[in-house]
């Protein structure tokens, strides 16, 4: 894990997203992090937040957990923590479920929009919703 | 109820604050509408939602259901429902709890604070968090 | 016209909602003056702009033009001008006949929404959409 | 037509600035669908708006009416459709002409600006002005 | 000094405006608590922030240090310390002398113009500029 | 210097970083003017603001003056001036030493941020705080 760019969590099951979110992240000068699952992830978290610097997640996850619970427990350990959530047929979802300060991107979406989201969503100054 | 005047839909337990949210309500020229529990106001936002405008709810509730959830609950019904959550010691799960586009309000605050949050998600054009 | 007080200029031909504009905006410490006409606002405006803090405006007024026209002009005049639509049945054409960083008020509204909307469009610093 | 990428319908007369915006876009991820003039916009918004994700226009269209003009009647179709403009000498108008939670792009502006416009228009909870 | 009442510090020479400040703030349910200097408000920043939920302050103070460089201390002691400027003559130099999510107040201006800049700063969720 | 392409005024001393900032700019379609030292920024600046879009700056600079000196100095010639500052150990300070409606990138970031801060900053209608 380099020390000099910024490394983005993300989990994502399908293979064709997890590819195209990769290469998104690393063209814009991001190191994405892949977790396995929701639980791996909030593993990741709790034992070195600080390496991290935004999480990117799709809702529906093959663990027991899904993404909006991920984003909770995220929060939980730290209560600024940026969040994308990706998703079909759950974007619908974000109103009820999504934490606040978070970003979902409705599927399909172009690769700069994530890039676009993580750089608001990190940029000190600058407000999200 | 009146046709001319918002409703708001209140839950709140402890008697002094929810007279100082009647009271601000009153002075600012809404009308409050006091729910005795979490299930009581899902229940009458199912019913008629359009009735109501917004929603104030503390976090700790006498029912089985608390703030968070019943704003989940509203969201559910109207994606668009202006929250506002009153806390003390719950305000800082806002950020892994609320619901996005809410405002929480920390205990203590001024009525005014009130007043303005719930104008601010009523009044189109005004971006809230 | 005092000095010390900013005056706001109001665009309202029903009485009932004048008079309640004009007594939310006085208790809120501001100074209603009101424009008889759209024709009227718009000659006020265009002789001293500076004079007047923001714009108020029901969308159907009694002369040859509308609300929407009045703010279009208010903005060429002053393009940073601070315009609140007031509207019950075109409330939802705001989002395509407003201008940019104006607010639009739904009747029934209440008093401290009116209060509340003037105040973030006047408060240096304070974004509004 | 792709129906995994945001198609992104664009109304530009000028060939050199066409060519900018169709590479800006597809560079990050989008599909950019050229019509000819404002009236032909209109009709296949009318047609099906769900298949476009966001409006790009210049302001003077080689037809009868503008890019002013194309933007409200959008919105007349869907009040939430992403809007850009892109302008040299009408940049000044946005405030007065353009409609609200709009972007107006004033030339010369940069790939990066256009790209990061639309993507903050598409992305839920990304509030704009 | 209440427990239940937010205490807001206001550091304001004119007495006409400190009148109009004191009685705005407690109107709106605040408690001001006036300090007659910059140098005794950070000293009471200082002592016990966590008491005083936001500051207001005049530019030209009577000792040595002004409304600018009192704000930027209050900053340095709590990076999230809600601001409110209020000024006439000064009020152009908020863009180079102003800390980031401020707000000024503009002389003259209206009682609701300061309770409503203090809600916005105050409310968890509201974005300010 | 291009009639046809934003440029963007920076000043970094350190080779790495300034050629990081060179190469996002450019690859975003901007044109990066380099100043030696603070006080050649602001000569530029005073000179001919129009010609310059926007302003990165370091923190620590080799000259007599810093970046948040430098900022403030550009905002006093344009109060409107975009400003983008990029720090690692300073980062914390830009509460109490940045002008408002600013970013702050803290270091490391990822060239997609600084490209999308100056987006944001330019383009008419986003908000930032």
């Amino acid at each position: 894990m380099s020390e000099d760019v910024p490394v983005i969590l993300v989990i994502e099951d399908e293979e064709a997203i997890q590819s195209l979110v990769e290469d998104a992240l690393t063209e814009g000068g991001f190191e994405p992090a892949i977790a396995a699952s929701g639980e791996e992830a909030v593993t990741l978290l709790q034992g070195r937040t600080g390496n991290y610097r935004a999480l990117v997640t799709d809702i529906s996850l093959r663990g027991k957990i899904d993404g909006w619970e991920v984003a909770q427990q995220a929060r939980e350990i730290d209560p600024q923590f940026p969040i994308v959530y990706m998703s079909g047929a759950s974007a619908g979802d974000w109103a009820s479920k999504g934490v606040p300060n978070s970003i979902m991107l409705a599927k399909p979406f172009a690769p700069a929009q994530l890039v676009t989201a993580i750089s608001n969503l990190l940029n000190t100054g600058t407000p999200t919703a």
